[in-house]
């Protein structure tokens, strides 16, 4: 069931580009609403209850805000992953490479090999899942660890994009706050997914 | 003065790898302890007090965690600069270049000027201080967005680079929870300013 303060805030804020393209930059990844964050945050501790989990994940830039609220709510540590080699990284780092469609181009991801392990069982968490080729690129360094994925948390779900239908078909407990299933540029309208 | 729990977190889980480079990524800029940057946004919310800061402003990427925390703990919102352009943004922004000695290269950094105006009284946080290229160039971008600069807050000042000194002389309140004055990588000591 999708979270009503988010599908709220987004019809309120939430500006419709194109049957494809919903900006939230005014709360969720430009300027972020940490209140809001706070909100899902409680939400998906209530929705993964019972999962061991003990590290929360995600994927710099805009997944971090959600991410460290998240951390906060869960008391739990966060590790982003980074687009790109910085050189203030060791060698030692597990990475793989995901297309962001958003700008057309591979960015090689890595995570540190001191901060996902085995003994990890992990949520994973992003604003956006789209054609979740992020998703799929975390999920994949999380297996390169041996860490145990016990759940996606998602704010905004694109329903009509691939991504969500292929995480769950895949059997991952995928958790999105708000589903839009379809979008109007003219009139503006939104059409979140009903249970 | 500095905060313990932080200069005895940095003593305990940083690394120093060279006289001038500490790595914080166990607990800040890679892996996050949210708890701890609560304790740092609760800090700076006192430091503060009286300032009439309606807004909390940093820099991707390893600002956004404690900004995000700092939002929360302040109940105010947040807006971070983004690198380059995002074909998701309008044209409608304010830019700046700044130059990254870890990366050694320039980035152009971007913020809407939906999120940031004349009406703005900012708290710019970031985990780092060492040249002080960031901050200059977020002070720039709320120069011309006409906002007002309250104040600076900082995780961790390396003390003998010249970011610091040179924002004390310009006159910007700047809050840094620690000041690493000297390191040696022989003994892994940390000499931090006091008081």
């Amino acid at each position: 069931m999708g979270m009503k303060a988010l599908e709220d805030r987004i019809r309120r804020d939430g500006i419709v580009k194109s049957d494809q393209v919903l900006k939230v930059d005014s709360f969720i990844n430009h300027q972020m609403d940490a209140q809001l964050f706070q909100q899902m945050a409680r939400r998906w501790k209530l929705d993964f209850a019972g999962a061991p989990i003990n590290k929360i994940m995600t994927i710099e830039a805009s997944g971090i805000g959600i991410a460290a609220v998240a951390g906060l709510v869960f008391g739990l540590p966060v590790v982003f992953a980074k687009k790109s080699q910085s050189i203030n990284l060791d060698g030692s780092v597990y990475t793989t490479k995901i297309h962001s469609f958003t700008h057309e181009r591979d960015y090689d991801v890595i995570v540190s090999k001191k901060y996902i392990g085995p003994d990890d069982h992990v949520l994973i968490v992003d604003d956006f899942l789209a054609n979740g080729c992020a998703m799929t690129g975390l999920i994949e360094l999380c297996e390169a660890a041996g860490a145990t994925v016990e759940g996606i948390g998602v704010a905004i779900e694109k329903g009509f994009q691939p991504g969500g239908a292929t995480l769950r078909e895949r059997g991952y407990r995928l958790d999105s706050l708000a589903i839009v299933d379809a979008m109007d540029p003219v009139t503006g309208e939104i059409a979140f997914r009903k249970e």
